[in-house]
């Protein structure tokens, strides 16, 4: 049998769990396995392209585990009344190639991403960050904005969205979880004086959501937004003005901010400051910027974290996704119930 | 919500529909899809190799919908009471990419390999062939002798397997299926005689299961178990005394019989004999070699089968593999039911 966890099971997880718990436990997964970095065998996302946005598959294993995740990309859904993102992952033994366990991740997602924004910038943002701009406040936003509070302690928010709507639902999502939220008027305005600026917008063009001459000396940029080819959210003279840090060099010059710049721009592997091989921040005034596209051992992370969690509970359940002949040999026999002990009957036959 | 067809729906639903009329029914969706084969988005299956085996992903898409399977080989699996081929498929809508139907493709795989060779021998086989010799009587035999049955009308068998227990099942299984089975002693006597000889050995090496003095004029060779790199079955001596028929010769050269062969050994493609765009068979003493790997088109077609047959019965179950929060911005909302409906409260948490 393999284990299956749905969304409800996921929700349920995560109420008993408590989602602050939860999300530095997640956590907890993801650092370890970018401090294992080279243990993985790892590659570009494999994608689909359509007309209206993008169907990818992306593997990771290391080698005792093979993982990967479906994932959409599809900005105009939200006008339908559609997620732009759906997932769903598993995780295989290597060893026998059987899938063992299998789960929903369209919530998974959007708290890995969370979480690796937020490991990032406790290496890469101001040691005294009190402050965070976020522009944008759509489906990622609250995880975005929990995981930095878990994670770094981060209570001060000063928020925009072109949408009154979805600031609306930020914030009221966001009452009696311990943040003091300023509303802004326009992204301009929400940056004022802030450590850490997330943009996390959905809109699948080439924006500037962060110009140039919005960002002071000393901040970290979460820039979570610009994740495929044609989506990006800064300006190409910021990218110029600042260190920039990445998952995997191979997936981000294509799909990150970074798409904007020649391919020998210079980027550090985020691997690579956690493991202390590479520096990360180096000077209060210095500009650090997280291009977050999404990398497959973040999910292959969070598989294993969700896998560990649901043992021994009711958060999972088991179904038949693979056939179990008791001869291996005999696949035929599960389709033959009243034949699957082989009496001799060589003879007979060939009679 | 997502379909899930499970291994005990589908065995429910060949039972019910009858395995023949279930193979005539999957062989016109293989067909029908290998017709419109330039309506497909292609690419060689992503293999992850191991120690012991591999795991693959196989995507397919025609623009409208988009099919994946997962897949394993794991040749040493036998020796533990596990399969060797363990696999499961999703199709999607490309135009959200909402993920529609999960189902086990473990059996599933075995059908549609067995229906796959049966279309090529309609087209690559004598119009008079009756007798077909089998070498290697493991999981994949007696679906393919079934399929050769429901779709040529052969019911003359002339078998061998190295180990008689494999022999053994093989015949109970295909008793009152309307066989005459002739167990022969060794390859050479199984192959004396027939028309189509479909060699389906498991071992991973290069093995030579058919040599080139074995096989005479007009033979037809439905070539399944070389079907990864380092496993083969047919002598060289054979593969250029015959032509070669192929799904998708990228995948080919790399996993089937040709890949003994150098990078422009010609073949020809097994939808252009479909759509009469080349020849299959062009004389009676030609002998034909369909060198069968499996290709992602041929998973996609099965799984449409499955989906369309399974609308309006009970072989399917609903799962919540997808979050479905009711305002798409709104994904946190799912966890925070009490705060789902926003009351417009930003005054306050400026507060």
């Amino acid at each position: 049998m393999v284990q299956y966890v749905g969304v409800q099971h996921v929700t349920n997880l995560i109420a008993a769990t408590g989602l602050p718990e939860f999300l530095v436990g997640l956590a907890g997964y993801v650092e370890e396995d970018f401090r294992r970095w080279e243990a993985f065998e790892k590659s570009p996302r494999i994608a689909s392209h359509s007309a209206h946005g993008v169907i990818e598959l992306m593997p990771a294993s290391d080698g005792s585990l093979y993982g990967f995740k479906y994932v959409n990309g599809h900005p105009r859904n939200t006008y339908s009344g559609l997620q732009t993102v759906t997932a769903f992952g598993v995780l295989s033994d290597v060893e026998t190639g059987y899938p063992q366990f299998l789960s929903e991740m369209t919530i998974t997602t959007a708290l890995r991403t969370a979480v690796t924004s937020a490991l990032a910038a406790r290496y890469l943002a101001r040691a005294d960050a009190k402050v965070m701009a976020m522009i944008g406040l759509g489906a990622q936003s609250e995880f975005q904005a929990l995981a930095f509070k878990a994670i770094l302690g981060i209570s001060r928010l000063r928020v925009f969205d072109i949408d009154p709507l979805a600031t609306e639902k930020f914030v009221a999502n966001l009452t009696d979880e311990g943040f003091e939220i300023v509303v802004a008027g326009t992204s301009q305005e929400a940056v004022l004086g802030a450590d850490i600026i997330t943009t996390v917008t959905a809109d699948k063009q080439k924006a500037i959501i962060l110009s140039d001459n919005m960002v002071g000396a000393g901040v970290h940029i979460n820039a979570v937004g610009g994740d495929c080819p044609g989506k990006t959210e800064l300006q190409r003279e910021l990218l110029l003005r600042a260190d920039v840090f990445v998952e995997y060099p191979e997936q981000t010059r294509i799909e990150g901010e970074i798409q904007q710049m020649p391919a020998d721009f210079p980027v550090t592997e985020l691997w690579e400051v956690m493991t202390g091989k590479k520096p990360g921040r180096t000077s209060e005034r210095q500009i650090t910027i997280f291009d977050s596209v999404g990398f497959a051992t973040e999910d292959f992370s969070a598989l294993r974290y969700l896998r560990d969690q649901v043992q021994g509970t009711d958060f999972y359940a088991d179904i038949d996704l693979l056939a179990e002949p008791r001869d291996p040999r005999d696949l035929f026999g599960l389709l033959r119930p009243r034949l699957h002990q082989h009496a001799p009957v060589r003879m007979k036959a060939r009679a």
